[in-house]
């Protein structure tokens, strides 16, 4: 216990007031302003803050009170600093491109999370059958469900990794979740099962914050807050539109990383999350990814494909490319992109050796695009996911040169099959 | 084990020659070039690429070999991944500001952790006595001796918890650690005591990444690397010049943060360390940093006294405008600025809701500067420390208005003084 003085008069009065809130809806204007001051500190204190109490406060119109109001950002239409995430099961879709015939071994490790939800599986082309256990809402599309939609001339935009972009396509839920069949659930340091769906939901459901680094990561995730210093006025953030999370055992890293270091597995659980600043660039992969559909689905785009790409996560940079447009379309929406929790198990898979020796064009591409986006700047006039990505597409023929137009291309049509699809 | 064809009479005389490289020293260059490429890949993969070797692959000239030496960015003189730290003990300076009579439990916490290094601690003039326990490496500096150094028009900069700021200023050590009175060593998840120097002089003297965010958070950190796409030009990154540690159980919030949430603790010890982006601006907290006196001692700067500051850090904005201050000199002079590990562990001191009526002025103030520094350019002109400081100064004396002009005299005084005990 701090030293205290004998409680005062006026403490005693307001702690009588205090304990009777409830009972009181009078004015309180009436009360000199060091009294609501402390009044006002000690209802915060207590907890008894409600709606009903705020509005009395409000009601004084004491400026130090609306200051301090306001300065605490407490609003009578409040967004709870911890929201209970209230998406309902039939906004979700789970989007999960298949290459392996059989995802039996892959779908029952993920029952607990995924049986509750719907289930979008767009079957690579080149897979002959595919075996999917019972006792899931799942729709399977097929090479001629992809030509129904699309054409047969498009059809080829979505083999390999890309045909997880036809589920983004047909799916008319707000929020898909993106994960490889190569993955199992991970689990927390406690031994818990990760639950991918609720953590990458409560990433998207709660804000970002890209305009000021918090050093103690994400403040909207349990536990956790703005540090002394960041300002009140970007407390708010900004809607969040893309989850990034993580890989335990075997990280997504590039075939030459693993080739030199072959032993080298992901064993760190960090368990944070947090806001990917505004105008940084990062590396996408979508091996385990979360979007709102509805904000930013007309950027994920398979719209960078390298000769010779073929299905082995190391050799593909479609995803990569599509992080780096939709990371451009956000911070011109205003709109957040997070990165850590949830992880993944990642399981063996290929040769980083084949890869190495097969691609070294992606190493390589990067170099040439990155100044390219980081010196992107969009027209105001591009208010929409759509017309940020039209805007890109004319910017990658004008300055990336011929290497590119095929992407360029690709964007375009991408967006017009967007508005297709969904008109 | 995989499926595998029996070795071929190549793979086996490729064996052969990676069992007896250490006897080879002559030219490779005769070699077909899929077979030299079959010979560096299985020698990086056997852990063999020696520099020698390495000399071997270089001097064939062929084009291949020398873009994929290129591409995994091996050089000759190597910087390790991860180096060992090599710092002697007396190129560290532990900096304390004392603000308590008595230290003895406070040093004596800390005893296996600074025992081996010089300690400067600048007494705060307010104090009568000040008890240190035997054993140190330790110089007090009192007020007479800030007198004595930078007269007495000038002492007043270095009270209260800008009395640290002195210790920088007299230090002659490479690496600067600074630590408030008010924490304890903390301890890992595996209740193992956090070594602060050491935490601390591994981010320092490991690269930093600021022009490209890395998912795994710092690649050059023990078990991390850099993931899939991220651009290779980039990986060898900047030298660091600053490290922000955070804080378990008392973290640094704001007073109306604390004073809404009186029983919030930092329980999550997040094992993670991370670059702060380039042009991302971050609240640092003077707690528990360390920096490199060399690169950015000058821009460590007390410029900023809120009115009536006392000592209560809920109170002090002097750390956070020094942020703003030395990542904005980071970012231009192409430093790098991390933040995560090391953890302190931070004891109970002062009421939240005395402070939070106190002071309002930190909270406004933010609103105003962050825009300046946001949108703050240096010229070329300035290419060290003092010389951007001085920038900042006379940007801040001409847009920030007259609010701030003691602030702005304070930063070029500050590097007058700077150079004055140098010389």
């Amino acid at each position: 216990m701090s030293n205290r003085c004998p409680p005062s008069l006026l403490s005693l009065a307001i702690d009588a007031t205090l304990y009777n809130f409830h009972n009181i809806s009078s004015d309180l204007s009436f009360l000199p302003e060091h009294i609501l001051i402390d009044l006002f500190l000690r209802t915060l204190k207590a907890g008894k803050l409600t709606p009903r109490i705020l509005k009395l406060f409000l009601a004084t119109g004491k400026e130090e009170i609306l200051s301090m109001i306001q300065a605490l950002n407490i609003q009578l239409v409040l967004t709870p600093v911890l929201p209970t995430t209230s998406v309902k099961d039939n906004e979700v879709d789970i989007v999960i491109g298949a290459f392996r015939s059989d995802l039996t071994s892959f779908m029952e490790e993920w029952r607990p999370i995924f049986s509750r939800f719907h289930i979008i599986v767009v079957k690579d082309p080149d897979l002959k059958e595919l075996k999917i256990p019972e006792g899931f809402d799942v729709r399977v599309y097929t090479e001629s469900d992809i030509v129904k939609v699309v054409g047969s001339s498009k059809a080829s935009l979505f083999s390999g990794y890309s045909s997880r972009y036809f589920g983004y396509l047909v799916s008319n839920r707000k929020y898909i979740i993106s994960i490889d069949d190569d993955c199992s659930p991970a689990k927390t340091q406690n031994g818990e099962l990760v639950d991918i769906v609720a953590q990458h939901l409560n990433n998207l459901k709660t804000p970002a914050t890209p305009f000021f680094f918090n050093t103690l990561y994400d403040p909207y995730q349990k536990g956790s807050d703005f540090v002394r210093g960041y300002p009140f006025s970007l407390r708010s953030g900004v809607p969040c539109a893309l989850s990034c999370g993580l890989w335990l055992n075997l990280a997504d890293y590039d075939a030459p990383t693993q080739a030199l270091k072959p032993d080298m597995r992901n064993t760190r659980y960090i368990d944070a999350v947090m806001t990917v600043p505004l105008k940084s660039m990062m590396p996408m992969s979508g091996v385990n990814i979360a979007f709102d559909r509805e904000l930013v689905g007309p950027a994920m785009i398979p719209a960078l494909k390298l000769a010779k790409e073929g299905k082995v996560r190391w050799e593909t940079m479609e995803d990569v490319w599509c992080g780096l447009v939709v990371k451009t379309v956000c911070d011109h929406l205003k709109l957040g992109v997070k990165s850590g929790t949830p992880y993944v198990w990642r399981n063996e898979k290929g040769s980083a050796i084949d890869s190495l020796k097969k691609e070294w064009e992606g190493v390589k591409l990067m170099e040439d695009v990155l100044p390219f986006f980081e010196t992107l700047r969009l027209s105001p006039l591009a208010v929409t996911a759509e017309e940020c990505v039209v805007e890109i597409a004319a910017a990658v023929k004008e300055r990336l040169g011929s290497a590119h137009t095929s992407t360029a291309e690709t964007m375009v049509e991408w967006v017009k099959l967007w508005k297709a699809v969904r008109s």
